[in-house]
């Protein structure tokens, strides 16, 4: 709380005043002691200005209830849910997450700068404190094409905005170790702030440089083993829990058995679905998860909230006491984390508002290949081809495929800056047959991608993407079956997200009818088809490429 | 660390280089996970490069020992031992502490911001980092004749130096409560660094109002029911064991009784002289202390390193890992803290090395009273005298002392700026006879104060004092006894701590076999003879002041 702030609540404090707004008789998670003490607290302008006797002009009775901070996502992606993050925000704060660390990742690769600060309007003055981790590896791998480049001058241009925290995961390990120039610039800008980590497949003396250059958390821990390590280390661990990824039981059941200090420890999402929130809650499910597992109850409560506020610096919350913004959470039960009411900033989360989307129009205009034309997916090479494994992300490289037909064609378009840049490949393993599907979200530069069987439904379904600006469409027989336009850089809805959810239902089970492997997701697996980190092959705009071997293909 | 350290050292940390410096077999405190686990630690350049299997170019066998992160003393000040600065971090850093948060109150109420660049200097290179909270209250009170001034626009001129860490102690609670603009600006000045507090004498309301102004710490509580509810406000507490106030006792049994949460708990000294250092260790004592009050013993080094890098944002110390700062303590027994070794930035503290005073001339030349005679010391006034209290540092006030007669003379004379201002009182209970005591160390201003029951000896002693600078002076019928130069502002001896200890003791006795009243100790009560905010009466430069009715007397 600034002084002047400080100046103007001091008579609420002092009870001179009568505060707008007093829970009374509420049993309180002090966590900074590990009690829960009997007390009113007051609200004053979105702060707690007392804890202990004390009235309101509004009151409520909150005798049976427990009242806590309050809880953190300590990272988390919005773009993946895409709805708009206002509506995120939302729902998670009905189950009580009031603070977000995000990294905008993928609207940084699209739009850059001006990506960044789409999130950070679209989450001003919402159901939250949104805080943003500049995301530190946009494009994802040199020579991508990606819709921007997020360098060390670039970040610097927007370091004033008290929204940003510090820097986002940092998932080139390698330039990290080898100390690569660009990635000491980054850490360099960000020195005295907190570095978010991503430290996957390194380990031991690789582990401790990476953690030596100042890189503070990680969240894609899997097994206790490896989180441990981590934490030895002097690594904060954002235990998570989302859609996808569940790490949670491991870790958790790791830190009660060995009886470990979770000082380190915190929750995340990272993604997280909004129908998964709305059914399982969100970092409240983290909580009831842990306590479930053996975890001392107000330590679940103390890792949701006061842990990543100290992670993070973030003072003004993750306690009850005087002076913290009065992010409140009213449980009736805390170990099923039995949420009554929550507050952000001393104020109810209610119903979703409605609100335009305040948009710089290029966000609108970000799919830019009027440019493809259909001989363009005429096949250069039958040499090799890309094949889909049930299950995984990774992929498989098939060779000598000429005895083996064509089961699909997949392309990867250029879509931001008008590069006329593309690539036609082989695709197997993915099924679909009498149709296609186009989509403008594919990891990390979100460029075009489609696969069909044939060439009309494969132009169809990108002529259509192009129409709306980016989204999905599913092609069948020539014809349109359905479509999600996703306008904001081709990444985000403008619709609510049941209808985003009801349209994405409908195009995956006409997917399977129209032959696609069902132990595949069509539109997650297709998003990762052109991402050159992970292995075996991808395909890019610059042609097909060996992650392994580092190199292109025929 | 910075990135270009980071550059430098990571070779280090792969073990492509072999470190200089290697603790082999070492079972290491983790107290990031609460653990102890075998492990070598590697240290390059003042850091700790590597811990798990690790060579070193000189190798430490310390199988059988433990290795903790260096201790922190969270609040202390250097001016009330008379020794150097230097001096006390090398007896306090062979006892493990490496680290102090140091408010040089004294030497800004004679030398402002000069006082406090000495104590930074004296400190650098030395025996262990030292950080400066810039003291809040210089003068103690409006109209005190200090020698400095330290009002907002001054503190600034030296904020940029990164060992200012924050607000030192904020005593004066009534201006924080009434919005006084002097100290708002203060407040605001730090507004992001942490600032510490001084919550004596105010409660309940007015101390969340305290709170909510933004200051972080307290070290004043003596009792836990005082430690808690101030730690329920989010306040860290710093539980201090000096050589006078001894509060550790209390507040650690309630810590235990209650299994408080210790996250916001650490250790201070406040003020502890050299030898009770070297005698019973310094926050070695308060670990030694807790643990014996059945403490968890990875809790006591965590309060005692971990939890004080927190509060005060010092992100390289505090554990052991890749990183941070080599200050290593080296142990037999945790339990007894029975230390073996200390390691400074990887260096080993063995012995103290003499090094020059670096001293401004001005420094040396901070007692001005040429100016005072004789005569100046006949009274104005004999309605009113100050009594002394035994054991107490408050007074009384006599009235009509007419009939009394005059057992001893106190004055107090301005020393900072030739402005010519004294006043003589009083003074009873202190009961020297044929003789004086003048020293130039007098809370908070640190004028000059003599007390004797004979002119002669008091001018004698103030004479003899102006000659050598200040200091401590007794004289006996009209002979200096023995003396004992501060020369470094009035307040700091040049000579080592062990000479200062002899001085003292020799003229302490003879001022108790001169009639000196055995219930006080006569320096330290003098010393605060002239404070005009303890009650009930003081001398000071503006007259006999009633602290209570907060009003000058005849």
């Amino acid at each position: 709380m600034n002084v002047e702030k400080y100046i103007e609540l001091k008579d609420y404090v002092l009870a001179r005043k009568t505060a707008d707004l007093c829970f009374k008789d509420a049993s309180v998670l002090l966590l900074q002691t590990g009690e829960i003490v009997k007390s009113d607290v007051a609200v004053q302008d979105g702060y707690i200005v007392g804890v202990g006797k004390y009235n309101g002009k509004k009151e409520i009775d909150c005798s049976g209830l427990f009242l806590a901070p309050g809880f953190v996502d300590s990272h988390l992606h919005f773009e993946s849910t895409m709805s708009r993050p206002r509506e995120l925000v939302y729902y998670a704060s009905k189950c009580g997450t009031t603070t977000f660390i995000a990294d905008p990742h993928e609207a940084a690769n699209v739009s850059g700068i001006k990506g960044i600060e789409y999130i950070l309007s679209d989450t001003e003055d919402s159901y939250g404190d949104v805080y943003i981790m500049m995301p530190s590896c946009v494009p994802a791998k040199k020579g991508e094409d990606s819709g921007a480049i997020l360098d060390g001058k670039t970040m610097k241009s927007i370091l004033k905005n008290d929204r940003i925290l510090g820097l986002g995961e940092v998932m080139d390990c390698r330039a990290v170790v080898d100390c690569e120039k660009s990635m000491m610039e980054k850490l360099s800008i960000f020195q005295s702030r907190p570095k978010d980590g991503h430290a996957l497949g390194i380990k031991e003396k690789e582990l401790s440089a990476y953690i030596m250059s100042g890189i503070l958390t990680d969240h894609e821990c899997s097994s206790y083993e490896d989180a441990i390590s981590k934490v030895r280390q002097g690594m904060y661990i954002h235990i998570r829990e989302g859609s996808a990824a569940k790490n949670l039981t491991n870790i958790v059941e790791g830190i009660v058995k060995n009886k470990i200090d979770t000082s380190l420890f915190t929750f995340c999402t990272d993604d997280k679905h909004i129908e998964d929130i709305m059914q399982e809650g969100h970092i409240s499910n983290n909580i009831r998860k842990s306590i479930s597992l053996g975890m001392d109850i107000l330590e679940a409560y103390k890792i949701a909230s006061y842990n990543p506020s100290v992670c993070y610096g973030l003072n003004d919350i993750g306690a009850i006491a005087v002076g913290k913004k009065a992010n409140i959470v009213l449980l009736s039960d805390l170990e099923s984390v039995d949420i009554k009411e929550v507050y952000y900033k001393g104020k109810k989360i209610e119903d979703y508002e409605e609100r335009e989307n305040e948009l710089e129009e290029a966000l609108n205009d970000t799919v830019n290949i009027d440019w493809f034309t259909k001989d363009m997916l005429n096949l250069k090479s039958k040499k090799t081809a890309i094949s889909l494994v049930d299950g995984e992300l990774f992929t498989k490289k098939i060779q000598r495929v000429d005895g083996l037909g064509i089961e699909n064609k997949a392309v990867v378009i250029e879509r931001h800056h008008n590069k006329m840049k593309y690539h036609t490949s082989i695709c197997f393993n993915f099924g679909i047959k009498n149709g296609a599907i186009a989509m403008s979200v594919s990891h990390d530069s979100h460029n075009v991608v489609a696969i069909g069987d044939n060439d009309d439904d494969i132009m169809k379904s990108i002529e259509e993407l192009n129409r709306i600006h980016g989204g999905i469409v599913l092609s069948s027989k020539g014809k349109i079956f359905e479509s999600l336009s996703l306008s904001i850089m081709g990444l985000i809805s403008n619709q609510r997200s049941y209808v985003i959810k009801e349209k994405i239902e409908k195009m995956k089970n006409k997917a399977y009818s129209m032959g696609v492997n069902k132990n595949i997701d069509p539109f997650i697996t297709l998003s990762f088809i052109a991402l050159p980190v992970i292995p075996e092959i991808r395909i890019t705009t610059n042609g097909l490429y060996s992650v392994l071997e580092d190199s292109f293909l025929d």
